[in-house]
C-alpha cells in the first residue's frame, strides 16, 4: 500500500479513525479493519489480516464500487421522530425510570442502546429550527425557513422522501401522537408556505396533488382539520376547518377505511385487520400526554406503531417493495413548551416503547430494514438542574417529585379551571382551598409541601388556563430542581439513535464522513438525504412533478407573520380550550 | 450458522446492529461485517463474505480471544477533560465559530469529526456530580461520593490508571488550566477524602505516597499551595497552605524542574528542553480564561499540550512503555458556574485547538497512540436559547453578542471594582456612569444599546464582586439570548470523542457493549476501566499497595460539610479576589 491508495481514496478522513501519515506502510486494508465496533472481531481480523496483499488488491478495484447496497432491492424504512426531545430529556427520563423501577445504573433506555450520533438543526432563517424547517430538512433533505411545511426557502415544493418511496411502490405511513396535520408529518406528506395552513395540509394528505394519494395509512390525532368548523362527527368531535367540507366523508367515499374511536382501532386487530388506505383520527387535536392517557379511550404510541409496523408488513409481504413509515413521539415537545418535566418524562418513555416495537419488528422480519430515529430539535431549554434559590446550589435534582405527580400540567390546569369556572367536584370540595390542597397538591401532584404561596400562585392565576398550567407545572419543576430556559425551542445537537438487519444498511448507516453515514455529528439535512441515499430515489424529479401543487397561504402577506405567531401559540395551548 | 453459536455469543446485543431471529441462516461473521463504518468497505465486505463458512469457524474458536489486543505492548493514552462541558456547549460554540468566522454549516469542531459516544455521569451519592466524583469515575473506574479525590464511598485510597502505569514505567504527566490541586487533575494523582484539601493533594503530587512520585509532567495553575500562606515568591505569586512549607523549594532540592513564568515556558523549547521531572506552575491560581489570556503572559492550553506531548514522547523513544497525558480544559466548568456565556465559547474553542494538537501528534506518531475525551459533567444548565420576555419566544440566539464581548464577566467584575474602589482609570473617566458605558458597556462589552436600569444593575451590585459578575454575565446572556438553569452543575449526558492511528485500540474502541469499548452510550466508569483494560493494568493491585498514604483530612467530622460548601464557592470566585 503507498501514497497512490490515499490519494485514490480522498484526503483528510473525518472517521474517528483515521491513518498514520508516517513512515509505516500500513495497508489501507488494515485501516478499514480498523473500524470493525462489535464484538468477537478480533479473530476476524487476525484472520483477514493474513489475507492482506490478496485483499488490498480487490480494495483497490472496489474504489468505484463502495458498497453492496442494492438501493432497489426491497426494504422497509421506519423513520422515527422525537419531536423536541433533547439530550437533558433522556437524561431525566431515564434517571426517572431508574428510580420509578429500582434497576441499576446500567440499566438504560432502549434508544441508549442504538445512540450512534448527534445532529445539527439550525434551519435556513434561524439558528433555532422549528419543527417544519426540521422536519422539511429531513423530508427533503434541504435547509428551509422556519414555518415551511415541504417548500425551499424560495417557496416553491420539494420532493419528499415519502413522495418519492410512493412513486417507487413503497407502502407509505404516518404514525403521531398529535394532529396529522401538525407539522412532522405534515412535511413529508403536503406542501405549504406555512404549517399554519393546516387545511390545506389535510387535503394534500388525502390525495389533493399531482401524484395523487400519496399516503396509504395515517394513525393519529386531529380530527379537527378534517371536519367542517363547529360541526361535530356525532361523537364529540369539533371541527375547525375555515370552509364547510368534511374530509372524513369525503375520504370515505373515495376508498378510506376511516378509524376515529378506540373499540375502531382494535377492531384493526394489531394491524392484521386494515383495509388500505387507512386513515386513523383517534382523537379531535392531540392524543392525550401518555401521564393522562386512558387506555380504554386511547392507544398508546407503541399500540399504534405496532398496527402500522404489521399492516405495512402484510401489505408489502408479495411485493418487491417494502414500506416507509414516520413514527414521531410528537408531544415530548408540548411537554417541553410547556415546562412540564412530569409529563415529559412519560412521553419519553412512551416513545422508548414504541421504538421498542419497531426493533421487535426488525428483528423478526426477513426483510431488509432500518430504522433512524432523532428530534428536529430541543424545546424548552431543558436543565436536570435548577437552582432554587441565591444561595450556592447543592447538586441535586429530584426524581421522586416528577413520579409523584399523576397527571400533567395541562390536565390540572383543566381541572382547577373546571373547579373554577364549572363547580365540577363542588360537591366533594367546600373551599377553593380545600379543593386545590387536597385534590391537586395532595392528589394530584402528591406535594405535602405545599405552601400558602404555592396555593396564592394557583389563584392569583385566575382563570387563565395558560398561567394556570405554567404555575403548576413551575411547581413541579423546582420541587424536582428540574430547570428549563424558554417556553420555545433551543439550539442545541440532537442525538440520532439507529438500528437495522441488514449488512448493506448497516454499512452505509455506520459511515461517519458528512453526507455519508449517519455516525457522528451530522447536518439535519444529511438524514433525509441518507434516507435518498440508500433508497435510491431521486428527490429532484419529484419537485418537477408536484410544481403545480396549491401551497400558497389564503392570507394576505401581511397578516402572515400575525398568523404564523398566533398559530404556533394557539397549537401549544390547543388542549387548554 | 446456528443458533449455538448465538448462545456462545451470549444473549441481547445492545450493539447497534443486531442479528436476525428469523429463519434466515445468516452467519455471525456477516453481523460482524455489518459493522464496518467506513468508507470503501464494500468490497471487502464482499471479499470476506465468500470466505464465509471459514472464517465463521474461525470465529467460533475465537470466542476466548476476542481482540488482537497486546495490553502490555508500547502504546500512549491521551485522556483530556472537558470539564463542565455538555452538548449545549458544543453547539454554542460551533454556531459562534461558524458566525466569527464567516464557515457553512459543514465546518464544524475538530471533536465534532471524533465523536463516538455519550457517557451517564451520575456520583454515587447524587444524581449530579461534582468533579471531583466525576474524575474519580475516570482514574479509578469507580463511583464514589462528590467530593472525593481517588478515594472509594468508604473513604479508602484506590489506585488511579496514571499510578498503575507509572508502574508499569509509562511516563506521566499532567496539564491543565485550573490550579493542579484541583479535583480532575488531583483525582488522578492523589487521595483525599475531600477535594478542599489541596494542600495534601500538593504534597501527594510531588511523591509523599507510599508509591513515590507518580507524575513526571506537570504544567498548569495553582502555585497557591505549593507556597506558605501569605508568602511570595518575589514575582507576584501567592502562598495559600496552611503550614508554612514552600513546597516548589522541596520539588527543586528533590530535583524536579521548576518553570514559573512565561519566559522558563519558552525556554522548553515546545517540550525538546525538558529536564524531567517537570513541576510547571505558569499562575497562582487559574490560567486566565482564553478571552482575556495575554499570550505574553500565559500560553494557551494548546501550546502546554504540545510541550507534554513532545517531552513524553522524546521521553519515551527508547522506552518499551509510552506516557499517560492528561489534559483538562478546565475553565469551561468556570465559564458555566459563572453564566458566562462570552467566556465559555472561547474556552471550548481553546480545548478544540489543543484536541487538534492531540490529533496531529497521533497522526505522526510511531507509537500506538489512542486519545478519549469527555466531560465530567456539565456546568449551568446552559440552553442555546432564552426567553426574555413573557410573550411566546421567537427561536433565535445571537451570536453576535458573544462576538462583540471581548472580556469575560470575571475580567469586568475585578475592572469595574477596580475603578469603583481603587480609582482605576479614575483620570481617564469623570463619573461612574461614563466609566460603566464607554469603559464596560461599549469598549469591553460590546454593547451599544444599554438602558439605564442595565447601568443600575451594575451600581446595585455595589462593590460585590460576584454579584458585579453575574449582573455583567447575565446582560450578555439575556442580550444573546443564552439560557441558564443554575450556577452549579447538571446532570446530562455528556459527550465522548475518540481517535487512535493504531487498529487493536480501534478495535476497543468502536466496541459498544457496556463495559467493552466507548462507541454509543456508557455509563462515565466504562471510561476508567476502558483504560484499565487497553493497557492490561489492575488497580486492584495499586489499591493494596497505597493503603498507608494519608488522606483524612485535618478539620474535625463537624466542620467538613461546612469547609466543603465554602471551598466549592471559594473556588468557584476564587479570580475575583
Amino acid at each position: 500500500m503507498t501514497s497512490e491508495k490515499q490519494t485514490l481514496l480522498g484526503g483528510e478522513s473525518s472517521t474517528v479513525y483515521n491513518h498514520r501519515t508516517s513512515t509505516k506502510k500500513r495497508s489501507w486494508l488494515m485501516i478499514i479493519l480498523e473500524s470493525l465496533n462489535i464484538l468477537l472481531v478480533g479473530t476476524l481480523i487476525f484472520y483477514v489480516y493474513t489475507k492482506d496483499s490478496t485483499l488490498a488488491d480487490s480494495t483497490n478495484g472496489g474504489v468505484n464500487s463502495p458498497s453492496t447496497l442494492d438501493p432497489s432491492s426491497k426494504k422497509n424504512v421506519i423513520f422515527m421522530v422525537t419531536d423536541g426531545m433533547g439530550p437533558s430529556s433522556i437524561s431525566l427520563a431515564r434517571s426517572f425510570k431508574q428510580f420509578r423501577d429500582g434497576l441499576d445504573i446500567d440499566n438504560i433506555l432502549r434508544v441508549d442502546q442504538h445512540f450512534i450520533g448527534s445532529s445539527r438543526t439550525r434551519s435556513s432563517s434561524s439558528l433555532v429550527t422549528d419543527s417544519a424547517a426540521g422536519a422539511t430538512a429531513f423530508s427533503c433533505g434541504l435547509k428551509t425557513y422556519n414555518g415551511a411545511i415541504g417548500v425551499y426557502p424560495d417557496k416553491t415544493p420539494c420532493g419528499t422522501i415519502l413522495e418519492a418511496l410512493k412513486l417507487q411502490g413503497y407502502y407509505t405511513g404516518l404514525v403521531v401522537t398529535t394532529r396529522i396535520t401538525d407539522a412532522t408529518p405534515a412535511a413529508f406528506s403536503a406542501h405549504a408556505d406555512y404549517r399554519f395552513q393546516e387545511d390545506l395540509i389535510a387535503e394534500q394528505q388525502l390525495g389533493d396533488s399531482p401524484l395523487g394519494r400519496v399516503v396509504d395509512l395515517i394513525i393519529g390525532g386531529g380530527r379537527c382539520h378534517f371536519y367542517p368548523n363547529s360541526q361535530g362527527n356525532g361523537e364529540g368531535s369539533n371541527g375547525c376547518r375555515a370552509d364547510n367540507r368534511n374530509l372524513i366523508e369525503e375520504a370515505k367515499a373515495d376508498g378510506w377505511s376511516y378509524v376515529g374511536t378506540r373499540s375502531e382501532f382494535d377492531q384493526l386487530d394489531g394491524g392484521k385487520n386494515v383495509t388500505f388506505p387507512l386513515l386513523g383520527l383517534i382523537a379531535d387535536t392531540d392524543v392525550p400526554y401518555d401521564i393522562d392517557r386512558n387506555p380504554k379511550e386511547y392507544p398508546s404510541l407503541a399500540e399504534q406503531a405496532k398496527v402500522a409496523l404489521t399492516a405495512l408488513s402484510r401489505a408489502t409481504e408479495d411485493s418487491d417493495k417494502g414500506f416507509f413509515l414516520l413514527i414521531e413521539g410528537s408531544r415530548i415537545d408540548h411537554a417541553g413548551h410547556h415546562n412540564d418535566p412530569a409529563a415529559q418524562v412519560r412521553e419519553v418513555l412512551a416513545f422508548d416503547d414504541a421504538f421498542n416495537e419497531v426493533l421487535k419488528f426488525i428483528d423478526e422480519t426477513d426483510t431488509d430494514t432500518i430504522v433512524i430515529s432523532t428530534s428536529d430539535h430541543e424545546t424548552g431549554g431543558l436543565a436536570t438542574a435548577r437552582q432554587i434559590a441565591p444561595d450556592y446550589p447543592d447538586y441535586l435534582w429530584y426524581p421522586e417529585v416528577l413520579l409523584n405527580s399523576s397527571h400533567s400540567g395541562e390536565f390540572l390546569a383543566n381541572k382547577v379551571y373546571d373547579f373554577k369556572v364549572n363547580n365540577v367536584d363542588g360537591d366533594k370540595y367546600s373551599s377553593l382551598d380545600e379543593f386545590l390542597t387536597r385534590e391537586i397538591f395532595e392528589n394530584d401532584l402528591g406535594i405535602k409541601d405545599y405552601t400558602h404561596e404555592d396555593i396564592q400562585q394557583i389563584k392569583n392565576a385566575g382563570v387563565n388556563k395558560e398561567a394556570l398550567l405554567y404555575t403548576l407545572n413551575n411547581l413541579v419543576s423546582v420541587r424536582s430542581q428540574t430547570g428549563w430556559s424558554t417556553h420555545g425551542h433551543s439550539a442545541v445537537d440532537v442525538n440520532i439513535y439507529g438500528y437495522t438487519n441488514s449488512h448493506a444498511l448497516g454499512n452505509e448507516l455506520f459511515q461517519s464522513s458528512p453526507y455519508s453515514g449517519l455516525f457522528g455529528n451530522h447536518e439535519n439535512i444529511e438524514i433525509g438525504r441518507f434516507m435518498e441515499k440508500i433508497t435510491g430515489v431521486n428527490l429532484d424529479e419529484i419537485t418537477k412533478k408536484i410544481k403545480g401543487i396549491k401551497h400558497h397561504p389564503q392570507v394576505s402577506e401581511e397578516e402572515i407573520e400575525i398568523t404564523s405567531k398566533k398559530h404556533t401559540h394557539e397549537m401549544i395551548v390547543e388542549n387548554l380550550e
